[in-house]
């Protein structure tokens, strides 16, 4: 199995509801550093898992809908929480309807799956992984 | 497949016996990073893999019975290199009793597996992973 | 010149005044992950720059006063950008009275000068230092 | 299922053919630092995965073979992009060959997998896994 | 003394010439990992050691000028081997051109000293700082 | 001024007197990662800093007779606390040794300064820097 990762990175303001959050009920931050990963079974005709550059910059366009944003206004989170392990659920969903509609490229539509890992501390981070 | 994992560290002697290990033998040290992965398949009703406030009290108290001590001298590894390798099982095992006993909440017992991960160096590290 | 450094880390939201800051200009957030080194000429009678738990200690308590807040709600910063920069200044401010007030005991008052450096990103990071 | 990793680098020129490689195609290079895992169901009668010192010493020798070099020139690469994947498959084949042909001691040959990832900047990385 | 830092990378062939190079003489190459630190005495009007922004774009408009080539092809580099402390300063020297230019802002011109390091490898970094 | 960084590690047990190190008076260990800085004016007619692979050489061989050891019986640290700025120390003052006796070359000669850090883990480091 060949993979492929490419890092970046977005800024939030968000706040938790369930007394399990404990300090983090309050109105705070983060910075997650993302690293999404393809994963596949051959390479393409380029020998390559995915283009790099178009992966970059699909990335960035996802995180660029989150980025320096209050979570907290957001529809697209209304009534749920915005904890590590769901926005990787929520970049991954993101992304494998960008590889479907093409955004990747047709060399893209080869990928099997999609790992997304949130980085929100050099002590803890998240991820979700499935198939595309 | 959603993940959470804490980072912590411990500091401890040993030696190992066996000529494999060649100066290794004699008594010396070490510093783990240690990161804990907790997999499962749904996220519980906060949203979240396990409460990583429990999850990382727990990682602290498991890594406080063994953080500096001399392991050559500890009867729970009589008889057993403590390699990277060892250890990481030793602690995966620690923690698995630990959400069997329900000290990550009740919410952790949906937890389908884990990953123990011992980095000694920059250069090397060790793993156990296994269904909780 | 020695050195010790310890690391630790906050997240809050705020938010920036100023057509320079873009976007940055919403409410959004970040994780800083916080390095303070103490520096002396010479080490103290035990051997250390500083007590390490005693300076993991004080630097924890002193995180402890921004961590998990809106920084634009807090009074300290009143008619302030909370940049990088600025909030690395600030924790130095805090840690300079820590260390004169003899919270890092008396073997600290030995400390020459303090650095702070708060990485944002793992593209971007800021600091401040100066005497103590 | 328990892994020891080891991490060595390697420094090559290198260009690439195909219009997705943009300023790519011209000759440029890389560092790649390289990770190496070994996977195995249970420990050997030492305690570990693999001999650590006969691992690192076998990638190193292996990375010997490609370090400082032009790839655009080695045969061994003739009519293929040396791709970051590409290349993570090759290192993973030559390492296989070295475990199968007991370079890596007795013990290696209870090794069931290795994963070979090489990042190319902190920003990016690529794998390639599978059995031995 | 306030800094602020901010990272990009480029990807380079190049070769050197002496015989303390050893195989380094053949043609190969790397990626360098490059930290920019600008430093002043006092933040500007916005609270900031420099636009973060407009730091990330004049470095990477200086390692575009570089990226993807064979350095022994530049002539800005005739007649001297391209070490990455040499690297170093090279981009230091163009960054305080931009200084100077006004590409960082009227703000920037109250910047004291610039620090430019290069990350060869997980074990090897190079860098030069001077005065602006 | 310019600089050049090497980095390699090593790993030792040891204890410590006094009621400040609390439980780290038991015997317990560390893995140091050690960053040796060299710094000087000037390249020297190589265009480097010092000979990148004598240096290497030269901090592993002055490891090397600290890896894998208990310092509690090293004579060398008879009656001190081997704590790691005063390790830091130490291993400054061999290399410094080992400048001026020309193991690192003639050129190696210009070094004006060097810093000695050692990680203990991801959150604490301490470092010695003075002149050669």
């Amino acid at each position: 199995m060949y993979s492929l990762t490419v890092r970046d990175h977005f800024m939030i303001a968000h706040s938790f509801r369930g007394e399990t959050f404990g300090p983090a009920q309050r109105l705070h931050g983060a910075t997650y550093i993302v690293d999404v990963t393809f994963r596949r079974e051959a390479l393409d005709a380029d020998g390559v898992v995915v283009d790099i550059g178009l992966a970059a910059d699909q990335l960035k366009g996802v995180l660029a809908d989150l980025n320096y944003r209050n979570l907290d206004d957001e529809p697209a989170f209304a009534g749920r929480n915005t904890t590590t392990e769901a926005l990787a659920r929520e970049i991954f969903d993101r992304l494998v309807r960008a590889v479907h509609g093409g955004a990747l490229g047709d060399g893209a539509r080869g990928v099997a799956s999609l790992k997304v890992t949130l980085r929100e501390s050099h002590v803890a981070w998240g991820s979700f992984e499935g198939p595309v």
